[in-house]
């Protein structure tokens, strides 16, 4: 099976947008609304590094696709469509492809996002991807990590460490685990909920945005240092999952892993005092949790019941490392 | 080193668009020029696979860069910027970026073009990039490949077959070769030429215009399928360099070789036969040759003197297969 087979057989069909020219042209050809601004993210999963061996094709795709949307969601942008990069070993690469765009065909439905065009290479390594999403935002109110003012209050969406709880469940770390915490930790690491209707209502209201892939406590840290403030959170305050509560009450984990572990992709925003009203409103549909409060000074001060909570890595902001 | 130290100290100063943000943010976020729309390509390249492992990495990065503007220029777009994915050992890391960057600094000025984006990960297997080039063009002139109407004259810019004769040669295939073309055929293979300044200028006059990068017959091959047209070229007339009119009169190689090699990055294009003098006055700058009309029925006719000329593959539109 040759490369424009599969592009003919598995990749055309998602290319749902005009623009996408069918994926038999060098390049898309598209066009950004009137009054609108492109936003474009690009993330990189490696089997081995990002998700284990044998995992599910079609999860790969899904948390590959929600990683980025969850960029997205943090800037604000409505998603439009979105360029893939694949390299897969010969051997049961067709087997894997259709695993992988069942996964990919099953959430840009979901999310309204179109293939656009890509590159599938063979490779004698790890697979790995590489995926390149691109949105809309109107012209100016792009969310971005750069205007918490002192006083402005911080909120989390969902909960929070759930994603190194299901990392740590999938690699088999915790024998002892209840199996329907299992399930939903595991489902949460490898199919994060991209938070794009919230990102979308928080356009002219929230003062800062980010989701949480480098962990609560780094993320912080960069909205922090974007925006020439410190991040007070208190502890006691961030949102945990049943599953996580009952893991702390067990002491199979601790706060500090929680609230420094990577792979939540939820939102940390934060707004003025004056529109926690609002913010609540938007608690209707999404849950939403107010953590703490900017102040003058910088990096994060995480507190428990007034002390400091200082994080493995020696910092606040620590996160996950590649080198 | 983290990864954010090698955003701040080896990424950010290639971030040199506005859109950009500084690399600081979830996202990049632009507009495109009014009356313009966006052209967007991908490319992988794989250590092993693209490239010879122990490859310089500034080559590395200035291929990875212009193949992808190879394709900007087949659709008639102005570069505007890039995202790039990493994937890295970690033994070595920043000594292969840093010497990676410098390259993609040296082109990027060349070209015109901004580092936008992208994601630096660890893997444990060969090193591969990813890259996502994004061009502007005036809305409705880009150049496609299925404008070829029967009667237009086909032309290719520069010379073919180096592509494939350079692979050969970096592999050490070839010891019998003279040093001088050995040289030439190398920096044929690693640093193509995107001819984007013709691009821009076949806006209006191409009917029809592809990279080839699958080899002369294959992407031949795919104009005719989008054109629902045949190809017809003479083996005589395609351009060839002295270094491969050389090796072809010493039978070190084959006009089907350097036909359906890959690696070249020239245009090929259609226009109709009224503007062969248009097409002629751009030959000024740019070498540009006519090799054959388009003819009724589909797919490719190579022929020499008359006669057809039959590819290793078996037909006419071979190309490198992955799978």
């Amino acid at each position: 099976m040759g490369e424009f087979e599969l592009i003919d057989e598995l990749f055309a069909p998602l290319a749902t947008h005009p623009g996408a020219l069918g994926l038999t042209d060098d390049a898309s050809v598209f066009s950004i609304p009137e009054g609108f601004e492109a936003v474009v993210t690009k993330d990189v999963m490696v089997e081995g590094v990002h998700f284990l061996e044998g995992t599910d094709p079609a999860r790969v795709a899904q948390k590959l696709l929600r990683v980025n949307l969850s960029d997205l969601a943090a800037m604000g942008a409505d998603p439009m469509g979105y360029w893939l990069g694949v390299q897969l070993r010969k051997a049961g690469a067709r087997e894997w492809l259709s695993a992988f765009v069942e996964g990919l065909g099953r959430d840009q439905r979901e999310f309204g996002i179109s293939l656009m065009g890509g590159d599938t290479v063979s490779t004698p390594g790890p697979i790995a991807l590489s995926l390149t999403a691109m949105g809309a935002v109107p012209s100016g109110a792009a969310l971005r990590r750069s205007g918490a003012k002192v006083g402005d209050k911080i909120f989390v969406t969902g909960t929070i460490g759930d994603g190194v709880l299901g990392l740590r469940a999938a690699k088999g770390e915790m024998p002892d685990l209840d199996g329907a915490d299992r399930e939903y930790l595991v489902r949460r690491l490898e199919r994060p909920t991209p938070r794009l209707d919230l990102g979308r209502a928080l356009r002219g209201l929230a003062s800062a945005a980010i989701d949480i892939s480098d962990g609560l406590a780094a993320d912080a840290g960069h909205v922090a240092g974007a925006s020439n403030a410190c991040l007070t959170i208190d502890a006691e305050a961030v949102p945990l999952s049943d599953a996580a509560r009952r893991m702390l009450a067990k002491d199979l984990t601790t706060l500090e892993e929680l609230l420094s572990g990577g792979d939540d992709y939820e939102l940390l925003f934060t707004a003025p005092a004056a529109q926690a009203g609002e913010v609540a409103k938007l608690a209707a549909d999404v849950p939403v949790t107010a953590i703490g409060e900017v102040t003058a000074g910088e990096g994060v001060q995480v507190t428990r019941n007034g002390a400091p909570l200082s994080f493995p890595s020696g910092r606040a902001g620590g996160g996950f490392s590649h080198f």
